[in-house]
């Protein structure tokens, strides 16, 4: 069994409105010096697939099919 | 100026729909040996702040008080 994390978040030059709104809301809430805020989401998938470059690769090939939309998105895989 | 991660999880027992969709989505798309996924969010924050220790006690204050709902969430925060 092969813990993997996928992360992804928006690519470098797409609007993060989210992103935008933590910024605002940290400073009302009064924290100073914050500069630019970007969200991501994480997931931690649980494979039966041992040998890590295996692992890896199949975590790669979910990320393109289902949990990242590679037009504005970019991911990682790693081991978790 | 620092960049931190701050990462949030639901707690350990607390349900996660979205993973669970996650797990019956990948399933049927053909992917075999899926177990439990789990799903997140990550932040990175750029924070004006540069001693490293300072800058983290900052980020943990931002997710207790903004980024994580520690009732049902717990968060890391980590150099980004």
């Amino acid at each position: 069994m092969t813990k993997l994390r996928v992360t992804v978040f928006p690519k470098a030059g797409v609007l993060d409105p989210q992103g935008k709104a933590i910024e605002r809301a940290l400073s009302g809430l009064g924290f100073e010096g914050v500069g630019e805020v970007r969200v991501g989401k994480v997931m931690i998938v649980e494979v039966s697939e041992t040998d890590p470059t295996r692992a890896r690769a199949q975590g790669e090939d979910m990320a393109r099919k289902l949990l990242a939309n590679t037009v504005i998105e970019s991911f990682t895989v790693e081991p978790a």
